[in-house]
């Protein structure tokens, strides 16, 4: 059985060495006072949440699936997850980062998603329900208006209640445009809501007395195409204007899907047939108060992928540990034992040195881009907040993209470890392959993050916001480019910041001639750019570690640092040189396929 | 619901247009006779059975699983499965390659390995029922006495008995040298076997009469380790002189796996009490008369992952022009339809592409490494005997673990291609990614494979047998170096071939000292030499095209081979950049990691 014990170190390293975000905090009023003890008094309390809650039903939250009864469209979740969700309630937990006004705690957005790490190392399909919910919180506190703040937040803050988002339909999941569910208006500024809806995470469940849904529609009168979409909220139980419970809203699960993973999770068709529903946002504006959801989603779905590698790789490193297999190459080191434990071997060491290289640049970078929420939202200064909010707007794809393909060849790495036993259910190890492989399609496929990437954030503004990252690199350079030792780390940085800005230009160029060579170069481009972020990443953090071991640290911690940024720069990032090969060797061997693809 | 067209015209280019078995055949006396029609209409009709009567049982198989009576310890299959078998039978398939005196149809190891594709495309865990007594009646073959050959040959030959291999422990896969399973000797010429055996693929079942074990066991006098172990036939169902089945022999299926994949095959927990079996070959030679098994079954592994690969393709194809969201980047294609079907978009074509590369040039290489056993076991003049044996022990590992990371690459890309549907079990696409994993895994994982190919088939002896591939490079670029239309195949793979010996040699001097470097190199450097045999056969594929079409062919299926190969180098080969890159980076940054895997 895998085992889970919260990174509550790494964490700290990096939110307070690195990055020092309590300094940060005190540029934002609204944080100024979050203090160091605080946020570990919080997340040593989350961490131990996540083990010994919900991480016991993750396994069996695998083997027993939801179960709809077809009379009544309820569902039901695996033994124990509604129990664990009332202990979240309990706990106070989803209030934490959510406005006081609203009962929230208001403590900062980056130390929700180091709780949200661990939870979702401990059980992703579980951690879906409260993370559904506040997405929904978002989307509502963003573009709501008066009523539906005051009816719905608290109600979410406090998780009395649960939200979802509703924007798929059988025919349309990456094109929007195409959405045929319809709102019509009832007249009394209500409207009611005819329509189908596929793969809504978290649709149905009996963890609480009310589920808030924001669903897409179109209006009557709505123009064509994405621009003819509003969002509404809609209620699984119509909600008086006091708050209190009505009638049972006819959307109404209708089936579940059986999927590769998350099986714990209640990924829902639901049936809408005249539910009743409020506008939320401008009419037609729907997908620009979705995309308030869709952005954290996005950073949220990276953090699932963190949360899964760091899991596989604890558990991964156990095995590499104990099992005993084969001598090492170099010489018998286990003299006492029939074998050597197989983490004597260079390649189950490159394996699992994956995992935890991919783990710790993607819990920096989280940091660093949740940090980045939190300023773009209440720092003091008008042009901090914007800037932050361009540099994430550019990272979030490759949050998304990056760290869940990452997540991908980390947990596969990582079952591949236990050989056969990889594959046998009861060692976990399977599963975390397969709950991770929806982290790469939802919210937006990976393609469709890379074409965001390079089509929108970068060769939409002429590669501004890109040269501000680059100048955190330059940045970075001029402090410490007399340092020595790290050389090591800062070398490979600085010359793939140098890369970049050629390698963006000529795709852009030649994407200005032929717009199918940015869909061609995308994918790789988003590559080349997460190792940059991530290349980045592991330069501070090897700064923080060289500083402390020269001020006489003896800390193995920092040590460890150091190993994985030198395994980082020498085994992981230079696929870049392939990348920026095939990412150059442009559309036509694709496009000029059509006999081979009769 | 997923289709599947047996691709008999890209089997048929390979065999007849690509090596030109039946011109090879007439060296070989047993296949002297052997022509293309016969081999056409064996594998038209093996295709019928693949398509029509074992592909429909895929995905049910799959749902299904198999369940174990702890009572009777017998094992039930998923609907169908055992009806299947029946027809096979009735149809002679399990004979197709076996020697003629045991009732066989004496065709061409070749010809059965297509068959086997097929069979793996339409649905590997029934597969592998029939699979594994190819494998036991080889063993038996070549190292069992007359009277077994006689008890069992034709009985595996016609199908009515099937047989498995027993290798694994709970405590030992990999390293066999560690097993403790007892034989002891009756005094009547048979021992008797006691111990426990996991992870028996179509270990136990209810389609023939009886099964034949090949166990692996230790003699009370046997010396430790892999030295010490010694084979033996251990039937379900004991034997008389006269082949009729006699008492049940103690050798129960106690467990079945709970897997990620592969669940219509029952993957058993054995455990033998005192089960009487007799011995294959030498004593303590058992390990050797194994690998009989393994190096055809490592072949075979290959196989099952061409085979999914070529199924999954087949159907993101279909689901790519069939599916409707976005436009084309470079204007609409799809005027009268509300969107582009998807396969406009560059990276979907990428993802179908990459699949359809490696399916073709894993089967060219499949067909070539086949027509080598074949010349190993029948070829007139010894010496291409004896080349063709060592040219397929080289290549071997890498059919086995390049094979099966591009079939987990291909699955992987497929299942992409359908979005939030490719995770959804119904539409079949994530099954052929977990199916496939396994093929990483078993029969010596791909890391078990690269040290085979590095340490053993090219250090092993000073890179000989490594020549001998490159002097097949070296005579098509003599056929082929002035002709300017082949100059964009053959130059990567006459790169690549130079790179490969300088490569092979810094490795092999820094392995001298410091063994660890041999097993830091050795995945990269399998990789690295799966693209030079792909890259040889995707020159050699194009070759046949291009005379084609000089030749004034109209064929698409020529340009399609053409468009192929030319997006292999384009966009997949060059990852031989990055790998040689990691590979040179060497061992120490992962064996100086022991702060970062504390």
């Amino acid at each position: 059985m895998p085992t889970y014990t919260p990174p509550l170190r790494d964490m700290q390293f990096v939110l307070h060495e690195v990055f020092q975000v309590t300094e940060a905090f005190k540029a934002m009023p609204r944080h100024a006072d979050v203090d160091a003890d605080t946020i570990n008094a919080v997340l040593e309390e989350a961490g131990k949440f996540a083990a010994e809650v919900t991480f016991p039903l993750n396994i069996s939250g695998d083997t027993e699936g939801c179960q709809l009864d077809n009379q009544t469209h309820e569902v039901t979740t695996p033994k124990g997850f509604k129990e664990a969700y009332q202990q979240y309630v309990e706990g106070g937990w989803p209030a934490l980062s959510c406005e006081p006004e609203y009962g929230g705690q208001g403590l900062p957005f980056v130390v929700n998603q180091c709780l949200y790490e661990m939870l979702n190392s401990a059980n992703q399909a579980w951690t879906m329900y409260p993370g559904l919910s506040h997405g929904a919180y978002e989307a509502l506190h963003a573009h709501g208006t008066d009523e539906q703040k005051k009816l719905y937040l608290p109600k979410l803050t406090s998780g009395e209640w649960t939200g979802t988002m509703c924007l798929t339909e059988p025919h349309c999941g990456t094109d929007l445009g195409l959405l045929r569910t319809k709102a019509e208006p009832v007249g009394d500024g209500t409207y009611r809501i005819t329509g189908n809806k596929i793969f809504i995470s978290a649709g149905e469940h009996g963890f609480t007395s009310n589920i808030v849904h924001l669903v897409l529609a179109r209006l009557p009168d709505a123009p064509k195409g994405s621009k003819g979409i509003s969002l509404f909220v809609v209620p699984k139980f119509k909600v008086g204007a006091d708050g209190s419970i009505g009638e049972r809203n006819p959307i109404y699960c209708t089936a579940l899907e059986h999927k590769m993973g998350i099986h714990g999770n209640a990924t829902c068709a639901l049936s809408l047939d005249g539910a009743i529903g409020t506008l939320v946002g401008q009419p037609n504006k729907g997908l620009a108060a979705m995309f308030v959801m869709m952005n954290a989603a996005r950073l949220g779905v990276g953090n699932q992928s963190l949360g899964l590698t760091e899991v596989a790789f604890q558990n991964a490193l156990v095995y590499a540990k104990d099992r005993l297999q084969m001598r090492s190459l170099s010489g018998t080191k286990a003299k006492d034992k029939e074998a050597d434990p197989i983490i004597v071997h260079p390649d189950v060491r490159k394996m699992l040195m994956t995992a935890r290289a991919y783990a710790d640049g993607a819990r920096a970078l989280q940091v660093y881009c949740s940090l980045l929420v939190d300023q773009e939202q209440h720092h003091t200064d008008e042009k901090v907040r914007k800037d932050s909010a361009e540099l994430v707007a550019l990272l979030t794809p490759i949050v998304k993209a990056f760290v869940t393909d990452n997540g991908h060849i980390s947990t596969n790495a990582c079952m591949q470890v236990f050989g056969g036993h990889g594959f046998i259910k009861e060692w976990g190890m399977e599963q975390y392959v397969r709950d991770n492989r929806i982290n790469m399609i939802y919210e937006g496929t990976n393609t469709v993050q890379s074409l965001d990437l390079l089509g929108r954030k970068v060769l939409g503004n002429q590669g501004a916001t890109l040269k501000k990252f680059g100048k955190l690199i330059g940045q970075l350079v001029a402090e410490e480019g007399v340092n020595e030792a790290m050389s090591e780390f800062i070398t490979p940085v600085a010359w793939l910041g140098e890369q970049m800005t050629k390698f963006t230009t000529e795709i852009g160029f030649k994407g200005f001639q032929n717009p199918d060579e940015v869909g061609a170069a995308a994918v790789d481009y988003l590559r080349v750019a997460g190792h940059l972020a991530f290349g980045y990443m592991f330069a501070r953090m090897a700064q923080v570690a060289l500083r402390k071991i020269a001020e006489g640290s003896e800390d193995p911690f920092y040590t460890a640092k150091l190993q994985t940024a030198r395994f980082y720069f020498a085994k992981l990032f230079p696929e870049v040189h392939s990348l920026m090969r095939t990412a150059r060797a442009g559309s036509k061997v694709l496009m000029e396929t059509d006999a081979a693809l009769a």
